[in-house]
């Protein structure tokens, strides 16, 4: 940590900040400069240290981190790759996932189809949401428990396993017995009661990335699942909120780069939460394929006309299944395969 | 909701769209310019409708609501100002009500001292934090249940009620049981298990608007809560992420006009998180007030150099008594008291 | 253009409303829903209007517009895709079209070095930068036209153009005699007085998207250039501004596909400007040919630790021919070649 | 300039750092933690050296900045304010300054008109653009000389001096024989050219801060002025651009209290290009001068209805002169008049 003495700040400043330091068990450097102090905090974990520590006592300008805050997720940490393994499944390594269904599990009928024709087109995880965080209290909100039965059964008919959301930290365990990989919401990254629950679970989990949360604090948030003992975490990139109104959020593609220096957690990308319509969901796949993304969570719906929520974002299931031909070329050209 | 159609539409297209309308019993208008039809989807509960259900049709071009999503927090609904009661004190009345007290719980003698001095200064509610949402895992989680006991006791020396944040549902009862008014954090604003198990408190309610979302989304929000049957919602703004790199959040000042004229909720402003620094809260303050807020929540601490969590955005005691008495002809200024 | 009046509005408040855009010559259809009453405003040119026309008036709620403000970059005034020529050179066509070159220009060497470098590594165009536009004037301003007289030797020695930005208005003509291509850049987008001059010239100019423009008004730019009668504008995606800081600008991948929507344009896309540092280039610029970019321009420097701009951000002359080696297989893969 | 190592960096690498920054002239303090290596650049004029220059060496992590790039704007060079004199009118001084009048010049006796109703409310200076820098070719482009023209005569009727916007570089001379103050939009704060041809001109400037433009990179284009030597300058805070859609700009209230701790230069408030809407004025206005803003900018226009640029956002005298009677109290209430 690095903390930046106001000009002219008096030698009894400089101590205060000094002692305050060492009282924490850090080692100090003093640099003075020609018009400036600057004090260098050292020591191994001055990240889990708040610079509010140091911002408040007088004289100082500024307080500026160097080590991170997050810190089990980080590949200073684990220098090699984490690969979560969910049925034989393994997501970070050389073959890139698709996870494909419905954004809401309506029908028997809806979920068992849209299984089989996904599967045909080579998705290897099914999803589809029984707890659905709505904006509006008015919205349909899923279809609970009796949504897990139905998940089980397109399981069952498809040999698919299935990732679907949970939205209460009471739900986790619930909602386990039937997922084979649980997701957090973009709404929820922050929701520490639910990461803290879900820790607790042995199941993969598929972290969403906060619309608004920058790629430290999405860190950050993995690393309470990870404190918890569930090392199976995935990183799930949907898009960030910016000025931009043509599409719904802004895919943030870099952060797939960012992600794959400084973690060494998997990356996959959610296309159909950013894009918001689907005619902008093929070109973003393929560039996140293209990347270097892990994987691809997309929304299939056998009929987006007629779908309860998110229709707009949903592929067809033929739609789907051209461009998942149109993603293998890629694929084979980032040196992995679909 | 308006629809526009591609240019070119066919007449098929268009009388799908159309149908699409009358199935879900709206009315419907269609405008046929010399370049492109609009199609006017008209009734009064088209807000509750997503735009998808259009959005997702051959030779739709866009959709835009007219009608907001939000419903039971809207001034349509009930034209004459919410105010909110709570033990004699009133929220959203000519009264400018000031919450204030430490961002955490920490001891008896920290909670007792500043509830004390922040009422000397003349604030009406104590606030502090039992459960924390803390960013990362290592950070200070707050004294949970023991935090709501030392709230307890000093709501019993000094006489005022206290307000303090809930992060779990299953916490909610318990939580009520103490405190004279729930808050709903930033991050947990678009927790909607949250909003439901709050909702059904006969609390008051604090919600703070999510620091991405938008003021539509904000009161959307509310309406879980008003949906649940509880009435006493405030609503808090506590600034809003930006780019801007010298404060932590961006303070909304224009979100207090905005509300006043598309809601009937009482608002009150957080200058303490926005801000980040102490130096800088009492200019937003002061803005808060002559904006026309309803109220402040302060954070205030006996020695912020020693406190648990947000030290360098407290104000000391002494800085809170000099700004309750620059604050006071402001509120005058603008027909008001404190 | 839709006109939401407030709920009870007057017949008299309507009455204006609909003489006003008659008195513009607009046809008006009226929707009277039974909460609202909704004034479709219709006409081919709705788009050029303010609807600060109706937002002022009485009564009125709020004023949405359907028409888009662009029209002489609207795919819908002109259905097939722009091609840009240059030199022989097609932009917008099968090939991908690579612009690369240091940021600014220095040294004659340093020129021809990287000119002969990033030819004989695929490059169809070489950059540099003789005009900078330096956030501190504290900063490296450029070499101005001892800059442009060291593109013209590279220009002959490699026998590639070269495109160089344009930063102020009465340097045009000076600068269009040189370069093969001008450039807007990014902080230049809304400069009118610029964008009015640079359109009268007859060369090709690459319009750099404001980094916290939209993409609407971004081809509301272009059709300032295309007003003043120069057909050849190549739209250049450089990242926008969000709260994420581990890049310098967030990439806004799905640009392009909205841009191959909406627009007849060629675009391209800039990952140095984006990424802001040399390791995040590369999977960048292959998300972008993924995502189907018309080309790419790209930073490389002979010596990127002595380069006097943006030293961060180029890649070696190396570390470029390895990249245009990936990128080959993945345009072949979406129907193109580099 | 702090500049982290990464985990292993070797001690070559670390020599390459060192030796830079000695090339350059720094003196350089070494910071062995137990896990990295932290290099602190000291020197007066790090602040002008771009961290690019330490970016792309091999095994630096990441370059901190500690000295501001900004330099002639800041606190520490210059530590009394700065008052700006026009026509004996103080700027920075005990009285809040108001500007006000049309977005606009449109006709004579709409200036003549305005300017004697600004001038009987109270207003200090006159507005109205000749040039105006519109997002759409299609729009008013202002009246330019004779605009100029009218602007002369409306001083010479009104005894107010005026303020007018200046968009290109060619224009500044002719612009200040009128002008009383020269104004630089938000769209052209990063526009060189023209910052640097109106700091040799002798008027006030008022420098709006552009919309995605931190208050750092504003500081920054201040000094492209200061080092002209035009001292003169005033910043102008008119709402920067966020995800909120209820207003234009959301005001960055906390702008004031940043300004005033880092800078000498005096800060006005647009209110009106924030808000968008005339509604949401005057709370923004009131709240600008509790927050300790040194001046107003308020759009007035004797018949908004039919005014030919941004009437949505202009008072009617009436309005103007309300507000005006409405912020006397609070301007007394801060310790200032107006």
């Amino acid at each position: 940590m690095i903390i930046e003495m106001v000009t002219g700040a008096s030698q009894g400043e400089i101590d205060v900040v000094v002692d305050r330091a060492k009282s924490l068990g850090f080692k100090v450097q003093l640099n003075q400069g020609t018009d400036k102090t600057v004090v260098a905090i050292l020591g191994g974990n001055t990240g889990q240290v708040q610079t509010d520590v140091f911002t408040v006592l007088p004289g100082v300008e500024s307080v500026t981190r160097i080590m991170k805050p997050y810190k089990l997720a980080a590949r200073e940490v684990q220098p090699i790759d984490t690969v979560v393994a969910c049925n034989g499944i393994e997501i970070g390594s050389k073959r890139i996932v698709v996870i494909a269904g419905p954004c809401a599990v309506e029908t028997r009928e809806q979920m068992i189809e849209v299984a089989k024709q996904v599967k045909s087109s080579g998705a290897s995880i099914l999803r589809g949401g029984a707890f659905k965080p709505r904006t509006s209290p008015f919205s349909f909100q899923g279809l609970a428990n009796a949504g897990l039965d139905l998940l089980s059964q397109a399981r069952k008919e498809s040999g698919l396993p299935v990732a679907t959301e949970v939205v209460d930290p009471s739900d986790v365990t619930l909602v386990a017995e039937t997922a084979d990989i649980l997701q957090i919401g973009s709404r929820n990254m922050q929701n520490y009661a639910l990461l803290t629950s879900a820790g607790k679970s042995k199941r993969p989990i598929i972290l969403k990335r906060g619309f608004a949360c920058t790629i430290t604090e999405w860190l950050t948030a993995a690393d309470y699942l990870l404190d918890e003992g569930n090392k199976n975490v995935i990183l799930c990139e949907r898009g960030i909120r910016t000025f931009e109104d043509s599409v719904r959020f802004s895919l943030d593609i870099a952060s797939i780069a960012v992600i794959k220096k400084v973690s060494h957690l998997p990356i996959i990308v959610d296309p159909s939460h950013a894009a918001g319509h689907y005619s902008f969901v093929p070109s973003i796949a393929k560039a996140a394929v293209a990347a270097g993304a892990d994987g691809l969570l997309i929304e299939v719906h056998p009929n987006p006309k007629e779908a309860l929520v998110d229709g707009a974002q949903s592929l067809t299931p033929v739609a789907f299944d051209r461009l998942m031909n149109e993603l293998r070329p890629i694929a084979k050209s980032v040196g992995r395969y679909i």
